[in-house]
């Protein structure tokens, strides 16, 4: 381990945006008497008459769920983007602005209101997995569709108005910022070294395992060296591919195995159910070959000490650079520890 | 008013970044189950003997505040940077990283632990300003220091740990992310039009009034065309001027003044003393001429619809790109009306 980033403030690059982590190692101790989260830690029903999302229930418009068995999929009643709309720019000056057509998705992960992924078989993930592959397939087929972006938002201190497992699912017709910055920078390795990024990475960190958390056949879990939340992660499949369309059978279920082993470890480190907010990253829907892109899932966490003490990205951090306190490795060694 | 702008999905251009912010204004009635903000309305006394930046008060680290009268800096207690660290940097196949050295301090506005930027008279506020200018030019003249954030963080839900009134100020050897990208992307306009990117902005909206809050002799106060956070606004210079230096004593009386009257506003805005993020952005002070830079103050708000509804920048911002209800011109009409 190099002992210079256990000790002194630095910066990492991260390789797939370009932007630079601003990292404290000897701020860990800092005392806290800021904001402290509240901690739902109710137990809440298999079925709850008052979840929009359950099984059978009304929904705000006024639809019936259906009386789902595993995953269920709609389209979301409140669309932060709109398909039929007139497409239309606007250039005055210094003001730019452009029509964004999309679809969004809401999907259940599971008809049962007291679960979350993490209590969930990893039978049941691989149906989710397959849910996913589903919607990134036939929303990407739609016209315009260019971009497909998977995400959930686990917990109230990520924003999710709802505590029902479930996800969502945003596709638009142009790429959004940060994907737009992952696609230039893994275009222009691939070009380079005709190999994948991402993929070079993962066999420099599997030869380390400095940083890796688990690893099974196709998959490897680890804390990225330029992570930005206290306990990020990311899983990542360990031979290229553009999309999680390309997994086999068994790559989805070694897929469900690891979102299953990072979210149970997730939920021992602080003994809570633990938020972050997740996502997919992968290739474009936009007719191109897009063979420089090597998909992965992240988790962003904002827990940092305990279950009610987060890490806040503010002023420094909205005007200069993301910081953190804790390492990567020792956030990857404390996490390896709860496998 | 541009009326596709008020009705469809669509993205707008942040010129000093170059970067994108979805903006959904038909989605704005959307109801709202989620987290609720705990509103701290409680009384503060005007001397807290717990607090460690009232005037006499001990610090953690045992040192004894002075009993100053206005504004006190000191260097933080639990620096994010250090100053005299080792130099060194990591280049590991796809891994890299570089030290960085800096010095952070906290600037205490005022004694009176009760008091807010927007509590204090314009002459107070001036005070800040000019210990502002002092920092900026002290530091940037350290060895080694070739950047210089100035930052509040106010209101617990914005990470701040300590009610009293204070700033803060993280200097720094390299640009951090957001900085370069507005160095950039002001170097290319101004060497192509010989003039300030924002200054060109600026006369824009001042001819169009729609997103102007409130102006007087040398500032405007507006809501970028792209603003991201749902009451974000900007203080900016009507004539560039590189930095803070740059100011006369009567412009820094009347950028007090226009500090006052937005923190004002906000805090009317929803009846509570509002949390936000604010930061100035300026020149490096890296020795080159900088003469594209333009100077101006951000305000990044969180709340979205009450004291206690904020907007959450989660799985879609976070993966994908900021995203918005309101629109920049509805909010500024919002705000104009309680000047
Ligand atoms: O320095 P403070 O007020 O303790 O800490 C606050 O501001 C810092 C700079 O934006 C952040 O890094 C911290 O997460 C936040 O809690
Ligand atoms: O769609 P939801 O769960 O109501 O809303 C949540 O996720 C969205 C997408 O990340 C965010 O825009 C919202 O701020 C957040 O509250």
């Amino acid at each position: 381990m190099n002992t210079d980033l256990q000790d002194y403030s630095h910066k990492r690059l991260n390789i797939l945006t370009g932007e630079w982590v601003l990292v404290s190692p000897h701020r860990a101790k800092r005392p806290w008497q800021g904001q402290n989260e509240t901690v739902a830690n109710e137990v809440r029903p298999a079925h709850d008459e008052t979840c929009y999302l359950c099984a059978g229930n009304k929904r705000i418009n006024g639809e019936i769920n259906p009386n789902y068995k595993d995953v269920f999929v709609f389209t979301n009643d409140f669309a932060a983007l709109q398909y039929n709309s007139p497409p239309f720019s606007v250039k005055d000056g210094l003001i730019e602005a452009q029509s964004e057509q999309g679809i969004c998705k809401v999907i259940c992960f599971s008809p049962n209101h007291s679960k979350s992924l993490a209590d969930m078989s990893v039978n049941n993930i691989q149906k989710v997995v397959e849910a996913w592959q589903t919607e990134y397939k036939t929303l990407g087929e739609c016209k315009g569709i260019n971009y497909v972006q998977i995400f959930e938002n686990k917990g109230a201190v990520m924003g999710c108005s709802n505590p029902h497992p479930h996800g969502q699912i945003w596709s638009q017709s142009t790429l959004p910022n940060e994907v737009e910055k992952k696609d230039a920078h893994q275009r222009t390795y691939f070009s380079t070294h005709k190999s994948s990024l991402l993929g070079d990475y993962v066999s420099q960190e599997l030869n380390k395992q400095e940083r890796v958390i688990y690893e099974n056949d196709a998959f490897v879990v680890l804390v990225p060296f330029w992570a930005i939340w206290p306990f990020e992660t990311m899983i990542v499949p360990k031979q290229a591919q553009k999309s999680i369309l390309e997994m086999t059978h068994t790559e989805a279920l070694l897929f469900a195995e690891a979102i299953s082993v990072i979210t149970k470890v997730y939920d021992r480190l602080f003994s809570t159910s633990f938020p972050y907010s997740s996502g997919i990253h992968q290739a474009p829907t936009n007719g191109e070959d897009n063979k420089h892109w090597h998909w992965h899932m992240s988790f962003y966490p904002p827990l940092l000490r305990s279950a009610t003490v987060k890490k806040f990205m503010v002023g420094y951090e909205m005007f200069g650079s993301p910081q953190r306190d804790i390492t990567a490795e020792i956030a990857a060694q404390k996490l390896r520890e709860l496998t």
